[in-house]
């Protein structure tokens, strides 16, 4: 039959199907299955073909699956309820200790340690010993997915330590936890930023990290699963921001979503190429005396696209890395100006050798010194502006994409007109 | 002491303090040090910074480090060696085991499973008991760092599943492992890619992941700490390449470091530019007659770059995820067609206006219907160039970059010219 069919399945699969069907059809295939199994597949759907099948349920079908979820996905699914659903699932919950992990955790915004966190592990006392450390692995193995390591605590429930599974698998039972446990140990509070964790996990190379209170108190750990979700979606919406996508969007989503994402940029890159026109019609009467000076407009505003996404990019993995010794604002424009020097140059004098090929010499020092302040200005405005960003609290990924490229555009042929007018008309 | 001081810190950041000094200093202090820390330290270098240190050292040197370090880290380092100090090592190595391990991967291509694999791990035959898999978690404790789970295999040597570790704390000692262990199991060759490894632990939520060869024989295990380290590399890679950076580079390097990275895509992007100037050269009787028509150069080269990135970012994203539907190429250039007849028609309407704001209505059909040909064919760019390349086996995030911002450029200011050519010939 289909049910068994899919038990034979593993639960990430069955939600990789649903995820591409029509809700109605998911709604019948998930009420088919043990709760458990359902509970795992819900969790791991997409979140829009989450939010759009939960809104076939009553909060009183949903609160069974939501009762076997571990904590952390419990309230991820919550977070996208409306508010009267939420509470109406957690009054239907049948484990109330289920119900108080959600309520511990649903307060923490999105973005910092707390709304990775699972209330989900094994906690011991140090004055213990190992034979009650199995015993209690043994009464919350169904709750505890993968172990890892026992958490010790003290009697106010304060961090000292820890034991791994290997240490107790290998242990005498009588031995006292006190005489074991590992108290050289990395932790996170609740507040840290998700980059952070991610950070030190990939740093200490954990399967876990236990998450305290200011006072040290254990409340919860995080899995190195959920934190290798989060880095892949930072990866993705950093390269979505860098190409100028105004939102999460995949290729086979409808016509007018795409559009939607695509547009939002399009449009400012057209004002800031039409601010550029302007730029450009003002100098009319020089394109009247050499028409060959409108040839030279797609190497400025490329070159100062290229090179301000090539900075920024620069500055933005520099800005991602915190284990590096921190830079002064200073050094690093001189660093950057002096390999603007160089590449202005190069692309410069390459420009510039084309003046003779098209028989217009005349313009090689317009051309030249005009590509030499581009590269410069662009380096300089590809330093600056994700420093600024970051700063100011906005994802400093978005200098790197389009803005960069039209602000420099428009930039470059303002300054590449300048000079040739100061240049031609001193001739 | 210096040496009680560093025994204070974690290895990861000693590493990062040994980045950041001189090989010489990096030198004398990792001589300070216990081996088994030092060969920790030595695997969490900096490759660059690892290959400068370890030429101070000679092979009788390096050994005692490369016999602590698990056996993936050690065949990382030995392969930046060269090939007589790494036959050298092997021929130093005091743990024969460690030197069978590392003649066993050091064959493994980069970006194969097999390059990620480490050969420490728990095996024990399907006929024995939990008490013999305790007793060889006990034999193997030093050099299984993470154990996870114990790899249940036939008398061949065949992979038939796995028991977890809580199981065997949990499980009676007596009890034989046929009787307990999971054969669900999920595991990959060694020849499959990285990337389908990273996508397989990522959605099984897998903390480590058995290799085998073509007869399912089980060889090795790769850890998600290093599935980590993957993924955050090949985003990092993707964002350089699309940020037109030739090379692996950072903020903090040398000036001629960074030129040299950035110089390759400039001079390309300036070639094709100058490709473009001698198209818009070609015209310079239209541009004589009409000398705004140079105004929209910007909004034509802006408008078809950021339409590119735009487009084959999304057929980026849906290349990597492998896990959907596969989609015909007709379906997704028509889809991708659709999207940019509304982007096209909205980005040509707005230029168009602007036409008559500068008091050149005549331009508006010849602006607006070159923006619409422009976005449509930047999009069927977007699309089959990224396509391409990933069938060649190119990394298919080069047509995000620079490439199809230049190629988009040149053709969309050939189209502008040809179909200004051709309307203000007829009017
Ligand atoms: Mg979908
Ligand atoms: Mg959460
Ligand atoms: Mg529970
Ligand atoms: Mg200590
Ligand atoms: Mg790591
Ligand atoms: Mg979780
Ligand atoms: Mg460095
Ligand atoms: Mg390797
Ligand atoms: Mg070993
Ligand atoms: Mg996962
Ligand atoms: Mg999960
Ligand atoms: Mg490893
Ligand atoms: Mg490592």
């Amino acid at each position: 039959t289909l049910r068994t069919e899919m038990e034979e399945l593993y639960p990430a699969d069955i939600s990789g199907i649903l995820d591409e069907l029509e809700p109605e059809s998911a709604h019948y295939l998930l009420s088919l299955l043990d709760k458990t199994v359902g509970a795992e597949i819900l969790a791991n759907l997409d979140q829009t073909e989450r939010t759009n099948l939960l809104k076939l349920f009553t909060s009183a079908e949903i609160a069974p699956f939501i009762n076997q979820m571990d904590s952390d996905d419990a309230v991820d699914v919550l977070n996208q309820q409306p508010i009267q659903v939420r509470e109406e699932v957690i009054g239907f919950l049948e484990d109330r200790e289920q119900a108080r992990f959600i309520l511990d955790l649903l307060h923490y915004e999105d973005g910092v340690a707390g709304s990775l966190m699972q209330k989900e592990l094994i906690r011991i006392n140090v004055n213990l010993t190992v034979n009650a450390c199995i015993e209690e692995i043994r009464q919350q193995a169904e709750d505890v997915e993968n172990v890892y390591a026992v958490y010790v605590v003290d009697d106010v429930g304060k961090l000292l330590g820890l034991v791994s599974l290997k240490k107790i698998v290998l242990a005498r039972k009588n031995v006292k936890i006190a005489d074991i446990y590992d108290d050289d140990i990395v932790f996170v509070e609740t507040y840290r930023p998700v980059a952070e964790v991610a950070e030190v996990m990939q740093k200490y190379d954990l399967d876990a990290i236990p998450v305290v209170n200011v006072q040290q108190r254990l409340l919860g750990r995080i899995t190195i699963d959920d934190v290798v979700d989060v880095i892949t979606e930072q990866a993705e919406e950093d390269i979505q921001v860098i190409s100028g996508l105004s939102g999460e969007v995949e290729e086979d989503d409808s016509v007018w979503e795409r559009s939607k994402v695509q547009l939002p940029w399009l449009v400012a890159g057209a004002v800031g190429s039409l601010l550029a026109a302007t730029v450009i019609n003002g100098f009319q009467s020089e394109l009247g005396k050499i028409a060959a000076l409108a040839a030279f407009i797609p190497i400025i505003g490329s070159t100062g696209g290229n090179v301000g996404i090539q900075t920024s990019s620069l500055i933005l993995q520099s800005l991602a890395d915190t284990s590096g010794l921190s830079v002064s604002l200073g050094k690093r424009l001189l660093r950057t100006l002096l390999v603007a020097v160089i590449n202005g140059l190069v692309v410069g004098l390459i420009a510039g050798a084309y003046t003779f090929i098209i028989g217009e010499p005349r313009l090689f020092f317009v051309v030249a010194t005009s590509l030499l302040a581009v590269v410069m200005l662009a380096s300089f405005m590809g330093t600056v502006t994700p420093l600024l960003l970051s700063r100011i609290g906005i994802n400093p990924a978005v200098a790197s994409g389009p803005f960069i490229t039209t602000a420099n555009d428009l930039i470059g042929i303002g300054v590449y007109f300048l000079i040739a007018q100061w240049l031609l008309a001193e001739v």
